[in-house]
């Protein structure tokens, strides 16, 4: 058990630790670039998983969330989360019943890119007192899931003449915003997109006579500055509360970073190399080795200026220069490079302020892969 | 509630399959091994981090057990595992603790490559009824933790001369396996490892008065067919048990692989492009790109010769020739790239025998980070 008032030096290790005064300040933040664009934001809580920040995004003025599956919609509408997209293709007569009976109880859409996956969707609303609402998924660059714009128009007109279906509007991922060079080509290639959402929200509201959401998301799309054009309604950041390694140079440096593995140097085997008991299996293995968001290795040591070279699963390999500063058993600060899939590989985070403990979240919704 | 006689095709996915009957060919070979050099086995159980497939393993003749983290030990110490290794340096007194109350019920070993970590832990010792048992870390060319391989045994003296720590041997990790370019090399840095422990066995006889245990582990020492020189007295491979992508090859092909993740095709957004709904959220973003166990992109689809180009959360990807195969709303199997932090992402995996499920087992130690 962990006590309200422990000092954060005073915990075990490899422990995630969340400054709360940060995520209130990185909430703020966020929340003032949708209000200057005139776009609702409703956040990807895949970054936190966990209702209790859901709650403080709402607080800041959001209109409800995103989660990235049924099962994770599903805990956050058990803590009283009441509206929700999923933001994802699901597919299958299992996530379908779950989703139509999830319809029954919040506000609720569904992501769909191809017309197998409504189909599968209208079969379980059968009987459904009310329509499921579907966002079409359209590909405007990532290269991942989506249909392309070019079908995007007849694909919505097929989903929503099926029966317990109603197209809210059309969504993207701007995944392909990490890779610009510079924030010049980050504003150009989310301008691109944002062209393109906006024409086919324009034309779904003359085709299907609805008043169309047209959400894009992304943190470096939220910290570019680059804004929303009109027509945009909706934005999905999921970052932006946490940041990481990755992702503080957008948002003006590491300060901004609201979530750290805390960490102890548990080897000093030579007098050039460190051992943290922090991996893959804390950090994750994941890079960002090219982009407006490169960093290097596998986490950041903001208090050395030192990174981690090699991670195995449950350890981070420091070498070279600086690591004569790094004493056996000192607790360390790491920030993760992609602070997202770090959150799923906690059972708890540890939310402190001014440098305590104030309370212990369960990340509810981890580990929800169905 | 999944149920017994479920067919595997008809469970919903992302799921985790375990081949019991395949676990059970493989642990017999892998005691086969063993046996044929005299050396005793002591599996890593971070592969499956669940008391069952422990069990499993002693019954097929392993000496004990081997884990990475006093969490782990204490959950498998719980299920009734009575002869643990934690193969790892630990630091801090909530951990010596912690490791100290363990050895007063299981016979326990802990790893030591620095004297603070075995003052720590000689500290939590005071007044035990009996010593515990310490293991030295050796650096033969993993470059991660361990003492190097001239300072060990003045290391050793020193940890034996602390109050409640007895020295039992000395352990290395053979990481470097997997770089190997060929089973000629693998065999020949094997040699070279086993040949630095045995001389550093035979100093610690003389220095300690004791019989010490000298272990290596790697599962690609395991199989590269070398074997075990005299002086090696145990051995502590860990994936045998599932095997994965990456070393199948060493183990005669995909078909020894016991482990698959069960997708679905959730989207074809385009006719070169599918995307399945597992992605690093599930098969980690590990990579192997070199080595003898080098394997292309971030999983396997052995009954398509397909691999996925590119993961985010939950998305993979594949792309290019073969890929008009793949139907939307298909399963497939994914032979992951590395089963161990796969197997951490799942909080059950499903044993299934002739292709029905014949058990669903809880991952005991996921998550156990401290």
């Amino acid at each position: 058990m962990i006590r309200p008032g422990t000092p954060v030096e005073a915990l075990d290790t490899p422990s995630l630790i969340i400054d709360l005064d940060r995520v209130e300040a990185n909430l703020r933040s966020g929340a003032e670039i949708a209000a200057a664009s005139g776009v609702a934001l409703r956040p990807h809580t895949k970054t936190h998983k966990s209702p209790y920040f859901a709650q403080r995004q709402l607080a800041h003025g959001a209109a409800g969330i995103t989660v990235a599956k049924v099962t994770e919609a599903e805990v956050m509408a058990d803590a009283g989360l009441t509206d929700i997209f999923i933001a994802n293709t699901l597919f299958g007569q299992a996530k379908a019943e779950r989703a139509a009976a999830l319809a029954a109880r919040v506000r609720l859409a569904v992501g769909v890119d191809h017309i197998e996956q409504a189909r599968a969707l209208s079969g379980a609303m059968a009987g459904a007192a009310r329509p499921l609402d579907v966002m079409i998924e359209v590909d405007t660059g990532s290269r991942r899931g989506g249909i392309s714009p070019a079908d995007a128009p007849a694909l919505a007109q097929e989903v929503h003449a099926l029966p317990g279906l109603s197209v809210r509007g059309i969504y993207t991922y701007e995944g392909y915003t990490y890779e610009a060079a510079d924030r010049e080509e980050l504003a150009a290639v989310q301008r691109a997109a944002q062209d393109v959402m906006v024409r086919l929200g324009d034309g779904l509201r003359e085709l299907l006579g609805i008043d169309p959401v047209v959400s894009v998301g992304s943190t470096p799309g939220l910290l570019s500055g680059a804004g929303y054009r009109k027509g945009i309604t909706e934005i999905r950041p999921g970052t932006y509360i946490f940041l990481d390694a990755a992702q503080a140079a957008l948002a003006g440096g590491v300060e901004a970073c609201a979530a750290h593995v805390l960490a102890t140097v548990v080897s000093r085997p030579g007098p050039d190399r460190a051992v943290l008991d922090t991996g893959s299996k804390s950090l994750t293995s994941d890079t960002r080795s090219s982009g407006i968001c490169r960093t290097a290795g596998y986490g950041l040591l903001p208090d050395f200026g030192l990174t981690i070279a090699r991670v195995s699963e449950e350890h981070g390999v420091i070498e070279g220069e600086g690591v004569e500063r790094l004493r056996i058993g000192e607790k360390v600060r790491v920030l993760p490079n992609h602070i997202c899939p770090v959150v799923n590989l906690f059972d708890e985070v540890i939310g402190v302020r001014g440098g305590v403990v104030e309370l212990v979240l369960p990340v509810a919704a981890r580990g929800r892969l169905k």
